[in-house]
């Protein structure tokens, strides 16, 4: 599992929960799907590039302004799971920002327009009743509802873009925000820079009635999740999974069969899911990759999935695409 | 369809083959996937980030280059289909590069490692009996065998990143190749840089015994196509096609299907190809996206298929995974 640049956590990570929890550890949705994969905006890509859009989508009476501060999200504290985006004003604008400008996420149902913004760094002190959490955290606390996780992982993935593509990878000189938050310019090269969007294996290899599961010293103690890393430059999604598990475990991998993709905004991936059938079965860790890995037996993957395995080992939560994927295999 | 940069190709592009044309459009080769698929090299990319790895293997003896001149490979032109990469000893290397560094592809079976190099632009005159030819030319013409195409697409994504890739986006200063080829790195602000893969959705839209597809003005006359284009930040690959084909066409999609997908090096793409379903039938076409789009019947793609459309009309050619979709859905 390649790591795409510290301090940002690697796929299926879930080990660094905001140290502010509100709920307390309560799950109170539980998702039939993972997180961040609804979105019910118009993105209306075809306009972005278009002269004077911009400012006036977001001029308009009634747009709303999603905030983030360095990676957390401005949301409603509330009561218990109250939540909610703490969504901001467009006249809050100049207040909250600093060198970077807003992006458009889209228009919803009602007309209304949906920006996201990068507050200074830390110099944003929440209002009342609002906190400034991680998308981890966000979801797995469901604070927001299914569709604005969707947007609010448009915007961190954008966001983040910007903050870290100020500059022009082509020639070294500063670049400027274009196309409503979708392109960068360089005036000095010409050069055009567009949104990153990583795209990740995850894969659930099974052999007869057994899962392999592995687990990275970054993982919350006692869980188990399904083998990941990033697509490499000239690879087949499905070549990926083989090449990863096969460095990370040993295990060789035959047919890969693909099952759904997700958004995964930590800071920009597309979880490609997986399932793939092992074709060996002696397990050689790299130690480099991953503290453990074993071959589970269904049995004992459902106890992790009902909370009652005998060593207490769990499944990761269903906000990540690997608790899926493992529940739709034992069709569970 | 967004575009990525100039002079960049879209997908499903096939308007610009090189001008040098060895083996007079003859098709030589009938693919049964999409070209640029294969790869029979061990990546080792466990161990790419060893001190001392990379000059290791770069001097091992037996080390082959393959050398790209812009977005030219250097391959035989031979007699007709013969062809094949032409690859360089590690002793040629000093005498051929200029700024860049050599980057690592894979070892062989027999242990040989392969590497890629970028030759300062349009400096390299090809020695007799080669010629320096774009993959997409290298890919129609069958110059060279399908591993070797699958090599040529990963050094090709690889070595494009590194030459737009030679300053810090984060602050501006000049970067270095690191992990033999696959990482760049910031020695002012400490960031860390990898390739880029930009995933794309693809996807052939049915309605019962039709097929929707379209055409852009850069196409080859008489060329239609599956809609494609870009995932955008905190999207699904589903929803991408979906989009997509809503903005081009304003043809609503219900259910998606993935098929399969492809490394598409142009520069980096990695295409998603699925199938989906229409649940409207009029096309509203974006002029900015598409000089035409219809319905076409299973009987006319057939028609296609074989070369003999009434009109003249034709399928994109069989490197390209939009054929291979097509085909596989009309079960040819």
């Amino acid at each position: 599992m390649q790591v795409h640049g510290t301090p940002e956590p690697v796929p299926g990570d879930f080990s660094q929960p905001s140290h502010t929890t509100i709920s307390k550890g309560l799950n109170i949705v539980t998702r039939t799907q993972p997180a961040f994969m609804d979105g019910n905006l118009d993105r209306l890509s075809g306009h972005r590039s278009e002269p004077g859009w911009f400012s006036e989508k977001l001029n308009a009476p009634g747009t709303r302004v999603a905030v983030f501060t360095a990676d957390k999200l401005m949301v409603h504290s509330g009561p218990k799971g109250g939540g909610g985006i703490d969504w901001r004003s467009n006249r809050d604008l100049p207040a909250l920002m600093e060198g970077t400008e807003p992006v458009f996420l889209g228009v919803d149902g009602d007309g209304i327009n949906h920006f996201a913004a990068q507050a200074a760094d830390n110099e944003l002190v929440p209002a009342d009743g609002m906190v400034a959490l991680d998308l981890r955290s966000v979801a797995l606390q469901g604070l927001i509802d299914s569709a604005d996780l969707g947007l609010a992982a448009q915007a961190r993935a954008l966001l983040h873009w910007h903050v870290r593509h100020r500059f022009c990878s082509n020639c070294g000189a500063a670049t400027r925000q274009d196309d409503a938050g979708y392109k960068r310019v360089c005036d000095t090269c010409s050069g055009e820079h567009f949104p990153r969007t990583d795209p990740v294996a995850i894969v659930a290899i099974t052999r007869g009635q057994s899962m392999l599961l592995g687990r990275s010293a970054r993982f919350a103690s006692g869980m188990y999740s399904t083998l990941a890393g990033f697509v490499e430059p000239g690879e087949t999604a499905e070549d990926a999974a083989r090449r990863e598990v096969f460095e990370e475990s040993g295990i060789r991998v035959g047919d890969v069969r693909y099952i759904m993709s997700q958004p995964w905004p930590f800071p920009a991936n597309l979880m490609l899911g997986m399932a793939g059938e092992a074709i060996s079965e002696e397990i050689t860790l790299d130690p480099d990759e991953l503290d453990d890995a074993r071959w589970f037996s269904f049995d004992e993957i459902i106890a992790m999935d009902q909370g009652n395995h005998p060593e207490g080992l769990q499944l990761p939560p269903d906000i990540s695409i690997a608790h899926h994927l493992i529940r739709q295999i034992l069709d569970l």
